[in-house]
């Protein structure tokens, strides 16, 4: 077996179908954002970031700022240990406490990514459930397919939001058996948004636990942003609502919610969550920082919505091609990966916006697209200039 | 499906069995590691912790406490993004090639865990590579069983450290097919120590990629604390070296280093690599400040050596089971699960210091311990004063 050769190979084919990934070196500048400093060989210049999704700017927020560097100060980098060897902190039981009056449930769990979180949830629950079933929404994150995968258990695959889909398959399984419906309120490359009351619906006729991932929307939709299904005054309506700390919040981390018996139930047999060094005490800090000046404040919700919208209605205004979402998240849709990848460097080289170039797996072959995540710290005359670039550029590549 | 009964009854018996593990909640204080502030209820008290793995006290470095602080000040306090898309900066690029240089390999990646370094590599290795063969020592991590099992390849798992029964299982199986063989330097509950130089011939006269997991020896062992394999001059025998920065290094994540192809196609096919946010920059900039310290001063090293040697011989004077391991772990025997949360209570609340029980499934039903962990911190005095206490517990519980 020649190893060598096998991995040059698989790099040259990525290489040749224009899929090869070159990662941007940015470094955002805490109270600049979204402007940050791109590194190019020994060269350096300024860049507005189009592609984050720190969403509501939280990652340079004075409160988590202070938060986490207060306790980085006082308990030091790390947690040193795994949850349950010496690395759980008033900072992790706190943060978790936090989580579940968030979602109006009655427990959370913290993991260290939101990845970590839908891996280790759902593969344990499919693993124990007697005979589990999983009824999985075909546009799923990454990390809920490995999840159910890595279960073992069976799964149906239905239509990407089609409740009616759901419901044919349901009906089709023996009624006795355990059953998981997981899905997404906003799907993070489309960004449109699940129908969670019909599904939910369907999921309860049938005896099923729903699964909800939240991370695009925790932060940013309902009253108190506990996300899509708050916002739809639906929290109990999902079993176990999942989410992330590294998004809206602006850190790194995953969770879920639920009963307490659930949570304790994963919490005490989840592989990914066990056998694992806990987030550090600094991060858990911020985090709660985050989630409670999020809770109270609607201010930075509000501006996100208004620039989405008005980022959405220049879009097409000047005829750029998008999918006008529900959500914050705007797809500019090329439809080849190097034609996507030449947008992406004439934004960069010529105009100093940086939008990452989307291709396959992340969407299929043929849907390659920037995503253009329009946070509450761009501002307007921020948008009008991508639009602007857009527009030029699409007449000169003649698209 | 009652779901709330099945999960009440698997609690039930995880707490019948004496399994169900309470986390202690315990705050380090940056500056006075080992000791630390353990909260019940509404009272604490000062305890020194006995089983944490920031072996050389890293985590209150002064130089890992600057640097970390410094990035989390000027870079705000998240990545914003996936690799991939806007979430790199200087500070990743850095700490790998820090990696890299550390380990003496072309390249090294860093992951969100060690835990997801090991699922995510031996996964999509195992994944992508034809017929792939994986030969597995019986006690390797849980990450590393999961990443194995995750890949869908056949594998063969070979007696503990026996490197002949590698052979025989090597022997019997298709010369042309792609191979790996897994396992750990330092065995993380007995601190044993595996015959690399051996495990490492047979791999290679039988064609296979070697993948050791280092993260009970990376900044520990070796001249530049490059580990086992660097200590043993072996490093050059392993293909793929997989470390973490949540242990000695002080802080959280895990990596993988080797040729700068491997890397490079992990990079681009691990789905656990790709679909996450990284690290934060404030992280990576402490991890590389931890690393470059290490690199360069061996005083750390010898003091945690020094002091596991001391703690082994006042253990053996004093008649405590316990494995006289070649390493700085020390398990201390109680072969009972409920025994062993016995002595771990009182050690917490006669005599205030904390080593968690250790219990199944982290070690199989029988071989339940404590798991001391001397650290470069530790002082002579804190040896003495836990033999005289396991000492007296021993002989009131009559073990």
């Amino acid at each position: 077996m020649d190893y060598k050769n096998f991995f040059q190979d698989h790099l040259q084919t990525l290489k040749k179908e224009g899929r090869y990934r070159h990662f941007a070196n940015i470094e955002r500048r805490a109270g600049d954002f979204p402007k940050a400093i791109l590194k190019t060989g020994n060269t350096q210049k300024e860049i507005i970031i189009w592609c984050s999704n720190d969403y509501l700017g939280m990652g340079q927020h004075q409160k988590v700022l202070r938060a986490t560097l207060g306790v980085l100060k006082s308990c030091g980098a790390g947690a040193g240990g795994t949850r349950n060897i010496s690395g759980t902190t008033r900072y992790h039981v706190e943060l978790e406490e936090e989580l579940a009056r968030f979602h109006n449930k009655e427990a959370g769990l913290v993991f260290t990514s939101g990845y970590v979180s839908n891996d280790a949830t759902l593969s344990t629950l499919g693993r124990m459930l007697p005979n589990c079933i999983f009824y999985s929404d075909a546009d799923n994150h990454a990390s809920m397919i490995q999840g159910i995968k890595h279960s073992g258990a069976e799964k149906r695959i239905f239509r990407h939001n089609d409740f009616k889909h759901l419901e044919e398959l349901m009906a089709q399984d023996d009624p006795r058996a355990a059953k998981i419906v997981a899905f997404e309120s906003v799907y993070s490359m489309d960004g449109d948004i699940a129908p969670i009351k019909e599904i939910c619906a369907v999921a309860k006729k049938y005896g099923a636990l729903t699964y909800i991932d939240e991370v695009h929307g925790v932060g940013m939709y309902g009253k108190n942003g506990g996300g899509i299904a708050q916002k739809r005054g639906l929290e109990d309506q999902l079993d176990i609502i999942q989410g992330t700390l590294g998004k809206a919040f602006g850190l790194v981390g995953g969770y879920i919610t639920g009963s307490k018996n659930l949570i304790d139930f994963v919490r005490s047999f989840a592989s990914g969550f066990i056998f694992t060094t806990s987030i550090t005490p600094a991060v858990a800090a911020g985090c709660i920082a985050s989630i409670k000046h999020l809770r109270n404040s609607s201010i930075e919700r509000d501006i996100h919505q208004k620039n989405a919208s008005y980022l959405k209605q220049e879009l097409t205004k000047a005829k750029i091609p998008h999918i006008n979402s529900e959500s914050h998240i705007i797809p500019i849709m090329v439809h080849d990966a190097a034609k996507c990848k030449q947008v992406s460097d004439m934004l960069l080289h010529d105009y100093d916006m940086y939008a990452q170039p989307i291709n396959y797996p992340t969407v299929p072959v043929g849907l390659e697209r920037l995503r253009l995540t329009p946070s509450a710290i761009h501002t307007k005359k921020m948008c009008d200039d991508i639009v602007h670039a857009l527009k030029e550029i699409w007449k000169k590549l003649e698209l």
